[in-house]
Order: structure tokens, then sequence, then C-alpha cells
């Protein structure tokens, strides 16, 4: 083992968030994951439940101790459910350990935002204020200054790499945005559930949470700090029968008669040196199997004059640009690494 | 043979309009199909392509003989593609048989636009004017009057079903419709195509001829007839991982405040009595499977205060509600049956 | 509502199986479903567990009130897990009421078995020899005599229908037989397990209960029957991403030469007039999909001169002839009706 | 670039082969891509067919010109169909290439036993003989020595690796061989079919060319070579309703009574110091998703008492240790680097 390494501890490692931080740091060159903590099957073999990692992860599951967790590790993932990581991260950040939050718990600035959205108290207003919401490709030069970062929601993400640049630049309405997003069913989780059993999803295209989706605060801070005044948006969220991938479709109106490739020129310019973010030139849209197991996110446009509005669509793998990848980005920006660094893979296709 | 059964006659029937045909028909009580037509196939038993009919249809598929096929059958639905059906059916109207359409080339009142979108020549005009264009739960009293219907298309039936009351209630804005709609991939019909090949499609989400889809005009034409002006939409089609069904998500903006409950409501009284739209409760959206083998088409709705937006969530089965069941549904109500007649089926679930 | 209909009830409608009864059931011309019965959530409507049947069932879940059940119904199916079969059987045939059990609880004869495959204690030993097994196309004449019939499994139907007539008739080695069983995860029923979450079964193969699936006696029970002597196999099942179907794929060695053939000619002549058996021509051999939604069992074969083996592929649907579809059949026999009333369904294809 | 790199040249790259050799070796730290060829659409950027690509691979495809590609590679892989490698094969030997072959037609040493499988006059002899049959972890340490390897079939892999040790150690009976195979779409290629069209996949499960399988003599090839006399075997494959992964399942009678944990120990002596067997201890079944996108092949067994039978379940994905992941693997033995390089990918799961 190298001395230069970094020493990585992942928390809530039986979920499909901790396994992908698993497979990911896996090929990392400069990290090493030496702790894999579940509390609730705490001295099992990691390959037990996740036998894809038979023979590639021979150790055995770490309990919830913190102590041994700092003498293991410099940074540590919590990719825990939102209500847990709000009781973890200041417990970690105090005993000396980087954290790299992958719950809501620290996304949204006003705890009254947060009540509202996730039903539940909010985080201490220190702790919320210390996190640094690591959206990579708009925030990113704010990362290398913390040692604390929430890393941003796979629907938020993905809508948010999407509109921004043109919210920013005054291209669109901020009134006018629709945005339509589809995810594939991992987003959901390992946990049971009738909503994520099979023979439910198979062959079965559904809408839930209409209107009511806890991104969608998160989605209109940002988009609000773009436009310069508060956006509310309209948001709705479907799940696709397939395992991997958000695609999210907008709308917006117009502020001024402008082509696909005006949009086209404007993403490449804004996202300049970001290699993650591939815009697609006029008349060429992603799909999400494009960017499978990758944490690219791929963006296309259309405009329509008879209408005066253009459609973006943005696609991701909600696993990693949305949840794993994003986060192991943000922990290279926070090393000052290039932020490509371990994430270099090509999508598997098909 | 009962002789008060109308006899039918099925052109295209190697695709999977066509083949949807015989399954529906094969149990309706007043029709029987005695021909089942394929220029490229004649001869052959109609089982062969299709062994899901083996000892169901042990007949050979007929030759496109009008002659031959004007002695035995009544009606005859045409399941072929557009530029096709535009010869077809003057022919089989000549011959004195009822025609029902399900190409694309009577639904268009404007030849200047059907070329547009289309990118072929349109039919001759007085045809197309001789047409009813049976959108069963709107035109459905225009369709005893006629003997040659041209039946909706599939994204057109479910987007229409869902906006077609608001609009003609002046309940929302015909400007700010938009329409974003997912279709699983029996849509793409059975000639082989790359964006029909399985690796392609499954474990993948795709948006396809964004701004471009020949649906459009249709739905214009429509809700500019509800709305009482010219109305433009964007509308975007997406390719879901799976067989059948299609969503249709739709936004707009409330021309006075309204709730779900109102919507609810409205639907409620504009389809009484009309069996195959089921308006869900407030709170309550559809999903596809739901839908599945049955010519349902089930619609819920979302105000959100917030935004003053509704959002239509509707769902069909593509190939019955949006091609093959309509198709029966409109001879149905032309031969002034019930129009549920041989349609009763309960989805099958899971 | 008609005076000779017949009324049943249905125990355990929340599952796959007591939903797909309700499917079927609905169109059948002699039986209404007068009582749906889920002692979990009785009062309930039945359309909110299940909202594709939305405005079809508009009635309340009932509880488990055998008095009342008595009074609303003519015959019970028990759509309930084994170890719950056994329980409540007795108690509906003592209150006067058919029974048709889809459990494994009373088609096993010897307790003994049972209990080491099932891990649990047997049925009652006098109400195990009073039950008729269904295997319709085999036993199916001593159907009419009963008043309580225990419906077979899902994989059983399959591999009997395959393999019964050829050893019957002696023409393969009864100590040869290998049974490779291939399954939709509906099979697995609508409780929640981490092995029918989503995630884990979409592209993904697996096989389970390797040489310890549950079926195998009841296989053998069978097999032994036809062999004049005890017979063993060798059952693997395996778990295919998809919701309905089986298909199991059969071994045997030829006793003395034979072609495919001959074993069409012999299975033609075996299940001559039993319509839900469609057995291939040769060279042909039936997909799951050519029955989905039906009762029908297909079966093909190839014979390979080479290895003097014959290899048997029969498929169904497991929701349908392996379990609501055949015991509807059973229910048919059983009053001396058509064995199709009611399940004259066309496969939904595709 | 590299002075020590190793240059490829991958023809046929327009197949799913192809492809997948091109997402492996972007990441093999001594092998470059100098050449990517496709004769018929050569000229356009290689990410137009293939958007996955975008940003990764900018460079065009090159044309069939030989003395072009022998300047910029020094190994050619022929992801091309039978029947074209061995027109091709010969032509990128004799220009001074090492030459890795992924089609069919040099794996049969008789040239009678191909054309009566490929219906295909065969290659050359001498060809034939001159290539290195490439299955790595049985005839691995022939590779060093040659500059011709052939590479084995999908198929062929997974059976060989599950039954090679246990043949060659006499613990089964080789006349008792029953293989059952599965198999995802991707296998069938990226060419049009009807039986690769999403429709006809999709919620479907199929048995093709029973007894009738290209692969069958080439694992019979191999297995007579294990046993030292001929061996037949009865083998069926099957299209799985996914995109990758072959799962086999293969049955065999024992020779003497061993127990599964006998056959583990066999076999991780047998496979010892191969990174890519994964042997699974007794009880558990290797799952295709577990070896998702690596060139892992999974094996599990299940010995029954009752039958005398071994049951052994092996699972590859086709396209890597099936098909592009060997190829390299093969590459790397014959430069003499550790076979795992550029290899070492974790399953991508869920």
């Amino acid at each position: 083992m190298n001395a230069k390494l970094i020493r990585a501890a992942i928390v809530g490692s039986t979920g499909y968030g901790g396994v992908e931080l698993i497979r990911l740091l896996q090929s990392h060159p400069n990290v090493t994951v030496t702790s894999v903590i579940s509390s609730s099957t705490a001295g099992t073999p990691i390959a037990e439940g996740f036998p894809h990692l038979t023979e590639i992860r021979t150790d055995l599951l770490d309990g919830l101790d913190i102590p041994a967790i700092r003498d293991k590790a410099d940074v540590v993932f919590l990719a825990t459910p939102h209500g847990v990581s709000m009781k973890l991260a200041p417990q970690f950040l105090e005993a000396g350990l980087k954290v790299i939050d992958l719950s809501g718990d620290f996304r949204l600035k006003s705890g009254d935002v947060y009540k509202q959205w996730y039903k539940h108290e909010p985080a201490d207003k220190a702790l919320i204020d210390r996190a640094v919401y690591g959206l990579a490709e708009v925030y990113g030069d704010q990362v290398p200054r913390t040692d604390f970062i929430s890393n941003p929601g796979c629907f938020t993400t993905s809508a948010l790499l999407g509109l921004y640049p043109a919210v920013k630049a005054g291209w669109v309405n901020p009134d006018s945005l629709i945005i339509d997003a589809k995810s594939g069913v991992s987003g959901a989780g390992r946990g049971l559930n009738l909503s994520a059993h099979y023979s439910e999803i198979n062959e079965n295209f559904k809408a839930y949470k209409v209107n009511k989706h806890q991104h969608t605060p998160e989605i209109e801070q940002v988009l609000s700090e773009a436009a310069g005044r508060p956006v509310v948006t309209t948001f709705t969220t479907h799940l696709v029968p397939m395992t991997r991938g958000i695609m999210t479709t907008m709308y917006a109106t117009l502020t001024e008669p402008r082509s696909s490739a005006d949009f086209v020129e404007l993403y490449r310019q804004f996202y300049e040196g970001r290699k993650f973010v591939r815009v697609r030139p006029e008349g060429h849209w992603p799909a999400t199997k494009e960017v499978y197991g990758t944490n690219y996110c791929d963006i296309g446009f259309s405009v329509d004059e008879r209408t005066g509005r253009v459609t973006f669509i943005s696609v991701i793998d909600n696993l990693v640009k949305g949840a794993a990848g994003q986060a192991i980005q943000n922990l290279n920006l926070l090393m000052n690494w290039d932020e490509t660094l371990g994430l270099q893979f090509t999508p598997v296709y098909p």
C-alpha cells in the first residue's frame, strides 16, 4: 500500500450507492477503501450480500465505531438515508475526517424548506452552512476550500446541468421551466418496497410524487441563484422499467429567438474543460445507455420556432454522476486532483 | 356461421396492428374475420409468422384481391402504412365495403400540413373530407353516419383524451400546452430497424423526433377545434424499454385557480357513460400496465398552486386504444352497437 | 344476475394468483365472483391495491368469515400459501362448499415426503386422500367425481404435460430424466423479497433451489405412476427477467430409436380433444410469449440421433395454466361444463 | 503515445464484439487502438454509429486497406463473421501482424465437421493448424508460442470452463453430458433480424437451434481431448430477455460418489492462480449479473445423491469473457504480460 494514498471509509455500504462507491474506488489510483461499514451486518463478508464482489473484496463489514474508523480512514462517504446523515456527519467531522454526504440532509440552505419537503426536522443550521454543495461543474471551485461536501441529488444533477447555463445567461424565462424526469429503478434503493417489486415495474411505466418530489426545492434553490430571483418549477418524476439511468426532458420559453446551434455553443463554452459534460451537436439527443456505468452527463437541445420554446434533454447514470461518481469527482476536486481521476470509464454498450 | 354477423377483412396483418385486430376480433360476438390479407406472404398459414395463433387461426393469408375480398367481407380494416392506405381505401369504398383506416393518411384535413409532416403527397381531398375522424369519446356521434373512418394515432389518442375537456372548458391556456409522451416499442411496428433492435432498447431510454413527430399536427387540429382558435403545442416522444403502453404527461397553465378535484369532476362529467375512460380520483395517477391489453384510457391530475399549472397524466395500451381496439370501438359505433362490444377485457396484471 | 350461475369466492386475493382468478372469472359465462377475501385488508376496495380493476370491481374485500362466505358462494378458490390452505380447506368443505386449492398442501400423497420438501407438518391424511389432483389433461376424468381439487404446481404442470405421454408409452428411460425449468418472476408472488426486487432481477438470470425445489416430489409422484415404478429426476429452476411464463426444457434417453415426428404423433394422440395442449410440428419449439395470458401449454420436440436423446420443450403462462387458469379448467370439469369455458383467450402478442 | 505500446487494429468494429474491444482497450495500459476498420462506413466518425463513444473516440473509421493497417498496427482483432475471417486472417498474417480471430473459422480442427455445422466451406487446413485455440484457462500455455489465435465461442467458453476439470479428472461419465445454455440477446449481434427485434424478445423466453448449434462440435472437440476419447453432448441454447450474460447449466452422471465440496476443491485446484475463474462455495450459484461487464467466469455445483448426478452452473458476460475480454486476455498471454492486464473491472451491479 502506498503512503500517498487517501484512505476512504464508506458508511451505508449495503445499499446501491455504497456498493457503487466500492466499484468505482476499486480502480481509483489514489484511494484505498479501508473500511466498509454496515451497522446491521457488521462482521460478515462484504461479498456475502454482494456476490459480484467475490475475490475482489475479501474483507468483512465493519461496525459503526467512529474512533476505529478515524484510525483507518481520511475521508468518509455517507451513503446513508436522510435523517441518518445529519447524525453521523458532525461526529465524523469532529473526529477530523473529511465528509462527503450523499443524502439530502445538507443540500437545502433553508431548514424550513427542508422540513416542508422531507417531513423531517432539519440538520443543525451551522452544519448546513458549513457544507459545500458539490454540483461539480457549477460550484466545483468552492470544493477545494472545504472538508464537508453535500453531494447533489440524482434528478437535481441531471436537471441543473441541463438548465443552469441557459438560466444564467438569461436565454430562457425562469417562470416557464417544466422538468419531466424519468429514472431507472435503482434510484429507489435496495430497500424492499412494492413499488420496486419486479412484477410491478417490469413492462410498466409510472409517474410518482407528482409535484411533491423532495428534489424540487434543491433544483429551485440553484436555479434561483442562477436567475438572481426566486424561481419555482413544475417537476414530475417517472419510473422506467430499467435499472440505471435518468433522462430529464426540460421545457422553457425563449426570451428572444435563438437556434439549437446557439444553445450548443453556449453550453460548450460554459462546460469548457469539464470532461464529464458532453454537449451533443444540433439534431442529436442522448439516450441513457450512452452514459451507462460512467460519470458523464450528456445534453442535447431542440429549439422549436413554432412555439418559441426550447427542449433540453440530459442523461446521467443515476448511481454514478447522480451519486457515487460525482461524490468521487468531488473528492478529486477537494484533493486538488484532476477531477476525472479514477472515473475515466467508457460506457458499457450495449 | 351466423347470418347476422358482420364479416371483416384485415389488410396488413403481418404487423402488430393487424395481429392485434385478429386477437381482439376472435372474441367479438358480432364479427367474424373472414379474410386476413398480406400481399407479401399470401398463401401461407397465418400462424406461421405468428405461432401464438396456432390452432386458433388455421386459415391461409389471402392476397390483395379486392373483388375476392368484396365477396367475403362487409368491412375492411386497413392496418397499412401511410401512403399505402391512401391507395387502398378508395378501392375498397368503391367496392362497397366500409373502411376503417388505421394509418395517418386521412387524419389531417389540410393536405399541405400532411405534406409538411409526413413528407409525402396527401390523399385526394374529397376522400379526406369523406373520412370521419374516429376519436370515439369526442367525435363518436359522427361515426354512425359514415362508411369511412380514419382511426386516430396512438399518441394523439392519449394526448387528446387527456387535454380535450380542459381546453374545451377554457380552464387552461391553449398556448401553454406541453406534451411529454412515452411509448413502448411495439408502436414502431414489426419492421426491422436498429432503433427497435433489442440490445439498443433494453435498459435504455431515448427521445426521438423531438418537435418533429407527425402526430403533432393531428393533436393541434383537434385542440384548435376545442379552443376555437389555432393552437400550437410542444410535443416530445420517448421510447420506453417495454413492449406495450403509452403514458402522456401534459402540462398547462390554469386560466384561473382550480383544484385537482375540480378537474376530476370536469372530466367525469365530460366522459360520463363512456366506459373506456376511467378518471382517477385526486392524488392517484395511472400506470401503463393498469390498462395492458385493454381499450381503457385512464387519466389523473395534479394541480400545483405554487406554479399555477396543472399536470395531466393519461395512459393507454398503444395497440388497443391506440390502434386496434379503438378501430373496433369505431366499428361498434358505426353499427350502432354498444361501443364496448367485444372489448370488455380486464387488464392483464401483472 | 342469472340463477344458473355458480357463485365463487376467492381467498388470498391480494396475491398474483388471486388477482388472476378475478381477471379470468370476470368473463366466465357461468360464474360470478361474489366474494373476494383478504383477512389483512378486509373492508377496503379491491381496486385500491389493484388499480387496474378500477370500475371493473367496485366492491370491497371481505374478511375471512366462513358462514358469511357460505351464504354467498358455492365454490371457493384458495389462493393461499401452503400451511394456510390446510387450515382453511376442511372448514370450507365442512360448510358445504366445493374447494379448489392452489397451494402445495394437498398435492403429495405422502405426508413424509411433504414434510421433507416443505419443511412443514403435512395436512390431515384423510383430507389429502380426499383431494383429486387436478392435472386436467391427465387426471381430468377424476375431477367430476369430487368436491375438492388440489391444483398442480406451475413447474409441475409444465414438466408433466411435457413428459407424461413419453414416460407412459415407455419411449424414454425414466431414470434419465433431466428437467431444466425457467420461470418469470411473478411465480414468486407479490410478497416482498430481495430476490424479486427489480434491480436484482432485471438484466440478470439466476438459478435457485437447485436440486431442492418442492415441486420435485410432485413431478416424481406423477411420473412414477406413469412409469409404474419409482422415478427420481434432476430438477433445476431458474428465474428469467420477465413477469410471466415458464419454459421447461427436458431431456431423456430414448429406449429405442424414434424420430421427432414420432413424438409429435404420440402427443397429438395422447392430447386429442384437449384444446389447451398445442403440440407443435417437427422443427418448431414454442416460446413463452406464444401462450401469454392464456391457458395453453405448447410442446415441441427434438430427437438427436447422435446422442440417442430427445429434448422436450413445453411452455405455459405460470399464472394461467400454472395456477388460476387450470383451477378454472378444473371447475369446468367438476361442473361437467366444456373445459374451455371462459378460458378461450387469444395470447397477447407481442 | 508511448513507444512501448502495442498498436492494435480492430476489424468489424460496427458490431457488438468490435465495440466491446474498443471499450476494454481504452483503459489497457499497454495497448493503443490505432485503427478501427469498417469497410461499409469508412470515413465516418466512430462515434456516429456509437454515440456512447462521443469525445472518447474522435477518429474516423478506416477502410480495409491492409498495407495501411500494417503501418499502423502490430496486432489485429478480427471481429468479423465466419466466412470473412478466413479470408482476412491469412492476409494480415502475411503482412506480419499478429492475428486474434473472434469468429468460428479456425476453431474446429476438422474441415468436414466445420462444413457440417457451419454449412460453409472450411478455411485452409494449414491455416487451421497454425491457429492456437485460445481457451485461456485451459490452453493458455500454448498462446505465447503463436502469432495467430482463434478465440473460443461464447457458449463454448461457458460450457468448457464448467465441464473441463470434471471430465479431465474422470469424475463424470462423458457420455452423460447435457448442456442447457441461456444467453442474452447481444450474442446475436447488431445485425437486424426478427429474432432480435425488441417486441419479439422482451417478456419472452425462447429456445433456438435445438441440437443444431454450431458451438456443439467446438465443445465436443475439447471435451474429447479431456476425456481421451470421442464425446458427444446434448446442447440446447435459449434466448433470455436481457442484453448481456450467459448461464450454462450442465448435468452429468458421477462415476463415483462425490460431494459438492469435492467439486469446489477440484475446481479451485484446477484454476489456481487464474484470476478470472471464481469458484463459488458449496450451496452458492452465480447469477449472470455478478460478472456483468467483466472477464470473470463464475462456477457453482450441486451434487444430488438421490440421482447420482452433479449440476454445474457457470456464468460469463458473453461480450467479455465470451468474446472481446478473452481476446484481450489472449493478447496479454501472447505478449507474456499478466493475463489480467487492462481487464481488472469490477462487475457493474446492479
